[in-house]
């Protein structure tokens, strides 16, 4: 039987992000079934670049502007610089061929790796199915801990 | 026997908690053994209210005005907004009728979710027993280790 | 066969640096076999105090001057206040006897808790390994992910 990895991605940060990616893309290579459950934050991670019409309330309209629009415009969780350090790693990381972000996504939906959206966060900030990305599954806490107790390796990033 | 699931609640930001609480009820739901080790800014979330009376050295007296005082204090780790943000994520959880950050600790307590204040850090911080809420217990690293070890589930949050 | 444990010490922070290693020093304690993966600002953990010439572009030498130089230098992820919450950190731990970070990174490798610096990072950073503690391991995160596997406790920090 395969073994299980699951990573909760609650942080919106790009560095996180791409940690969880390089970890869930590498645990993928290695056969392990992998879950990641994107809660809070995390969950901009998986908005559409472009605007997607909805019809909201005041308060989801303002969290859906005041929060980053997709994997291209996630800041750094130390030195942003106010956007000059992500430009920096996303530099350093194509002179080193590394994949960037919306690419490690990409290859983690083709090595099968399990994308679940968190309902009820997508509740509470308003984000809408049609705002995220193709491909992802939508689930709750239950699902993910059905995932985790079958798990060796669990991280909360 | 039961399973068992730890998390490490080193963050004091309400956003952390919350998911730290959720996973830790929904744990309990199925049947899970649960324990919440508080270490370092996260035991402010287990601090009463009110200012509590007591004897503290100048250093332990800064400490304890700086810090959040409780479960209703917290900032958010993202857009906080000098405040503003704790208000509005409070508002949804409250329209979409999601327990409270108090409402969530009280549930863990009535499903039986150890929860346990870091000695060491209550040291450090100055903290003591009478500042933090009733039904807690006590313990170090190495009570926190002894149940890991035996859990499928360990995060640090 | 003795427990592993297994942390990715991602962050940066002081604070941070010191639960990892609390905890770490504990299950070594117990005898287990800890493996501390340092990837991203976690880096900075293993840099010596002293500048140590080396050949760089432009962007590295950057990023060698705005990262904090070694465990002494960390700030924390919470009030730090421009460096004055650090130093009343570290002033609570002296009077309580409390091991200095440097010293709790000294027990652990007494200790023989595995440090692993994670080569993609440095390449992305510049780093380079003069310019990092001696007695560490090299690595990428298929041998994190060989590691964790055989774990109980895997934590990210």
């Amino acid at each position: 039987m395969a073994e299980k990895t699951t990573i909760v991605l609650f942080s919106g940060d790009l560095d996180k992000a791409i940690a969880a990616f390089i970890i869930a893309n590498g645990a993928a290579a290695y056969d392990h079934e992998v879950t990641i459950f994107f809660t809070f934050w995390g969950l901009n991670t998986l908005r559409k670049d472009e605007v997607v019409k909805t019809r909201k309330g005041p308060l989801e309209k303002a969290f859906g502007w005041m929060m980053p629009r997709g994997a291209r415009k996630l800041g750094l969780s130390k030195m942003n610089f106010g956007g000059l350090g992500p430009q920096m790693i996303k530099h350093v990381m194509k002179k080193h061929n590394a994949l960037s972000l919306p690419q490690l996504i990409e290859l983690a939906q083709e090595q099968g790796v399990k994308l679940v959206a968190c309902t009820m966060t997508m509740d509470l900030l308003g984000l809408q199915k049609e705002e995220l990305i193709d491909g992802l599954e939508y689930a709750g806490v239950a699902a993910y801990l059905g995932d985790a107790v079958d798990a060796k390796v669990n991280l909360f990033i």
